[in-house]
């Protein structure tokens, strides 16, 4: 009998149906924004601040703070930037605190923030995030970002790629249909992720607005071992708080 | 570009972003309680009443009603019997109204009940639904009764099933992610269906309480071609309401 269990949550909306104390909760929104927030990571970003709304984004903007937001991938007037991962870069980004709204990821993180500790999940970091959440005898809740509480296939896939790495460890299990579906759907994508993620609406949707060139740099594995941490109410590496 | 679109709604608790004016919405629990209905109508039954809570079948018990019911498998003290398929007898049921309440089916059907034509799917029906699905010139929406709001994999089989047969008419599409995944599950599934079943949550469930022994024959595909349709707050044959 596995002693930590695996669960996935499809969508904010399903979140109070498997909050869980003892899990360890990874927030991921492939398609862009937890990939986007890995890289701001990487790229020397200090904290990041994620809000939910644009009111409360525009008012941190009104009191001096650089500021990332997009709704249905398009940048608000009032932001400096939107929601590439290659608008978070070094020197755009660097040693600064951002603040960050988008339509799904950022109140998905959180929704996420009511109890449990809370961490970033992209391809960009999964092994990095595999490995730590196997040393923390903690459950693991993947809670997918969704698209305006619906399902989406793209975190689908990344929750069932982590969920598998994760299994290795055989203290590890999982009984939660959600997790055992997420694992198929990865495994009948993985042997040509580019061709399977054409079908997306999420990629349908970044095309028509030119913003799909982040889609195979969004897929690539283990670029960084830093993991997203939220820290009160914004997000810092998970080494500066060990 | 299709006319009519498909859309596949994994919990009751996501039915508000998905509802649709436009659909038939085909509400499936296919262990067990959509299954037990098509098969009650199968065996004769006049009306189903669905019913969300213990409360109000108690009350329909009390008025003299037969009444069906059950909470996590197990048939409730005051009810005339249970959730299983091999319940609904010609002798027990036909000619009669029968009151029904479940642990998600019925709650799932009266959640759909605000606007669209309701159907009551399973493999036992499902060519008959594509059939009148097609027919209709109205959009699909598929609403899976999960597990307590949880998404569970023998209905999302079930709705990736029934989206394959309709899909087969070109004047159908879908850019739905839970569409497509529900399809690729299937896909997965389909060469054995019952040792994929093994492993999702409810057939664990079910076993626990010696009550598998309807899994094959919910998973039996077209033995009948009755389609149960809502009509105000009870269910019928659909030929009757023609």
């Amino acid at each position: 009998m596995a002693k930590q269990k695996i669960e996935v949550c499809y969508s904010p909306a399903l979140f109070p149906y498997y909050e869980n104390p003892n899990a360890v909760v990874v927030v991921t929104d492939v398609l862009r924004a937890s990939s986007a927030i890995v890289s701001a990571f990487m790229n020397g970003v200090e904290r990041i601040i994620p809000v939910g709304t644009l009111e409360e984004a525009r008012d941190y903007k009104n009191r001096g703070y650089m500021v990332a937001a997009e709704r249905d991938g398009i940048v608000r007037d009032f932001a400096d930037f939107g929601n590439s991962p290659y608008n978070f870069t070094p020197e755009r980004v660097g040693g600064k605190q951002i603040v960050y709204s988008t339509t799904n990821g950022t109140n998905a993180i959180q929704l996420a923030s009511s109890g449990s500790q809370v961490l970033i999940g992209a391809y960009l970091n999964i092994n990095a995030l595999a490995e730590y959440i196997k040393g923390s005898g903690k459950d693991l809740l993947v809670l997918c970002a969704g698209w305006k509480n619906k399902f989406n296939l793209e975190d689908t896939l990344f929750a069932g790629a982590l969920s598998e790495l994760v299994l290795k460890d055989h203290d590890y299990g999982t009984i939660c249909d959600a997790t055992l579906g997420a694992m198929d759907l990865y495994d009948a994508a993985k042997g040509d992720m580019m061709g399977y993620i054409k079908k997306v609406a999420q990629r349908h949707r970044l095309k028509a607005n030119n913003l799909d060139d982040v889609i195979a740099y969004c897929h690539e594995f283990d670029t960084t071992d830093l993991i997203p941490v939220l820290e009160e109410n914004y997000l810092v590496p998970l080494r500066d708080i060990k």
